[in-house]
């Protein structure tokens, strides 16, 4: 392995492990401080090693691989969640500086840990319980009635590892599958929220946070297609609620870099939190056009702990739709009429082969009349999925 | 020298002549669109190299070099223009996309031919003449009257190949230095401007121009120092006639890319050309914020012939401050004081060692204020530069 290029005058590599669309994503901002990109990517052709100037291949559950690419770094972050703790905890035996550290990932990792730190801290979750066996699903049930949404603790994303159960038949299969891994379910009450909100936040090791105005999240099978920044008609107390519980579990669980909080919200105003991200996420790609200080620049920002930026919006709407992979390979010929018929178009596309389904970029768009921009977004979308034809 | 990455669904690779700034400033808009950025540098720790995912180190006048350089990309554009115009002929010859190509190039490169250009054209000017000896350049005083600006037709930058001369004691030594290259001097009248103007735009191939507003110029010591867009009290007729000078000039010349136009406001509204850049500018920094699309991103749009983007200013004001270089080397611990002291405040340093007046960064700021934007980005630029201590 090489060295990654360093520019003179103090500033310092920040390694990112995992080569994805959020590595990627942080290319523009380091550029923009002077600071050095380095990617640890899964492959030569992984969206952030299409653009980083130093991108070694290598996997990240190999101790080895990165405690040598770590050597290089002067803090090490992640794209994903899925670093081994041993991994991690390699690094910071070598002194390697961690954000987030182990104990704060972790609840990112396993939603059952997760589910038991924020009960612990107050933060309102939906009613949920542990389950290894039938009496126990069906105990939870009595309690919480039919249909119960199951989860796998680890590993799942966009819609998978997520079971919604309307009877125990429909539990046997991952039970099994369970207690082949040696695992517990993780089971939560299917709680009758009226729409999803996000809160996004940076913290930095010092433990200053900044968090950007509170998002609502649309979600199409399971997957995120739209985000509106800020959500609209958000009662002040609500978006105050949403807030503090970010705030809350930022600090509780020494979160460090930016976290996202996915919230439902209830008929009542108040909110349960649904997931959380400990990384730049989805939902807060909106803030790369529309506030004073993207996500991925803040994230860089609270990882080297430095002080944080305004997360000010720069406008009074934003509005990001996610491009999702359908059949046409050939996205660059898109481009051509999308700028031309939305100048204020902003596109982001992550260098990833389209495969159907795959989340292979975003666009955004601001201004002030929200029905537009909406309509804007999605359309962009859908054209470069193939999904519209004009 | 190895092959750039290429994202899969068709997306281009740029390659751009010269590893400044200008090209490391392509690298977060190109990363946005899916689109590789290729940059032949002058050395592995030019500041373009320390970002790029692909920066070969070769000579930028070497035919050979540029020609293996320009095989793997799709467009060659440039850094800065002194690529000599044997080289760009022998890309054309290869069928190398090249923007702007050496026509329009040829009018950044040489004053004379600029100045030559512009007048046939009917763009105003100030009166101007060439010099070869002593005689020419008493008519010419005896015309205009001294002072006489006196510049070399090539090669200047930032105040450098530009006499102001009293009488025709100062200009002997720059006569017979052209004389010795073959060449002529190039006079100027010293216009009495009111102040410093500048019309950035971008023109593609098919001919589509989209202009950001004009902006208003410092200069400290002939080195541009700040500038805020849009300018300040600007006439509505004066802004039209600068823009039209702009879009007239980039028509008549074919200019293709990002083209900056700068100009002499004098004291009855009427504006001068005093210079022309064929590339992304300083004086368009501000947009990289402050504007919908910033000129890196547009300069992109432009060589490729993807529609242009909208030049549309995000807020009232915005302004740009360039940091010098001064006595502190250590410009990443200047981060903390500056940005716990201004959270808006967008920093971009280049890479770059320091060296005493060498740009190597910028700063922007934007909002409804415009006395608290230019002191803030004062102080920015002014901390940095180690001119101030707080």
């Amino acid at each position: 392995m090489s060295i990654p290029p360093r520019a003179p005058g103090g500033f310092p590599v920040v390694g990112i492990i995992g080569g994805g669309q959020l590595a990627r994503m942080c290319a523009g901002p380091a550029a923009e401080l002077g600071i050095t990109l380095a990617v640890l990517a899964e492959a030569e052709d992984s969206s952030a090693a299409l653009v980083a100037p130093f991108a070694p291949v290598g996997e990240a559950s190999d101790v080895e691989t990165v405690r040598e690419f770590a050597r290089h770094c002067d803090v090490v972050t992640f794209d994903h969640e899925h670093v081994p703790a041993p991994v991690i905890e390699a690094l910071l035996a070598d002194g390697v500086a961690v954000h987030p550290g182990p104990a704060a990932l972790l609840h990112a990792q396993d939603k059952i840990v997760m589910r038991e730190a924020l009960t612990a801290a107050g933060v309102p979750c939906p009613p949920w319980a542990t389950a290894s066996d039938e009496g126990e699903v069906l105990a939870f049930a009595e309690q919480v009635g039919w249909p119960v949404v199951v989860k796998t603790p680890r590993g799942g994303y966009d819609g998978k590892g997520v079971l919604v159960a309307d009877g125990i038949d429909d539990v046997r299969e991952w039970l099994a599958a369970a207690a082949e891994r040696g695992d517990r379910l993780l089971l939560e009450a299917r709680v009758p929220f009226v729409r999803e909100l996000a809160v996004l936040l940076a913290r930095s090791p010092s433990g200053q946070a900044a968090v950007w105005p509170v998002v609502e999240t649309v979600q199409t099978d399971g997957i995120c297609t739209e985000v509106i920044a800020p959500a609209p008609d958000l009662d002040p107390r609500t978006a105050a609620s949403a807030t503090a519980i970010g705030l809350d579990i930022a600090a509780a669980l020494d979160v460090t870099g930016v976290m996202a909080v996915e919230l439902f919200q209830l008929a009542d105003g108040s909110v349960v939190v649904n997931e959380l991200a400990m990384r730049p996420h989805n939902s807060g790609h909106w803030s790369m056009d529309g506030a004073v200080t993207g996500q991925f620049e803040q994230h860089l920002r609270a990882v080297l702990d430095l002080p944080l930026g305004s997360p000010r919006p720069r406008a009074e709407w934003t509005v990001m739709g996610n491009v999702l992979g359908g059949e046409p390979t050939d996205l660059y010929p898109t481009y051509r009429h999308l700028m031309a018929r939305d100048p204020e178009l902003k596109v982001h596309l992550y260098g990833k082969g389209v495969r159907p389904g795959r989340k292979i970029g975003h666009v955004n768009v601001s201004g002030s009349d929200l029905a537009d921009l909406r309509e804007r977004a999605r359309h962009a979308a859908d054209y470069i999925q193939g999904v519209i034809s004009e």
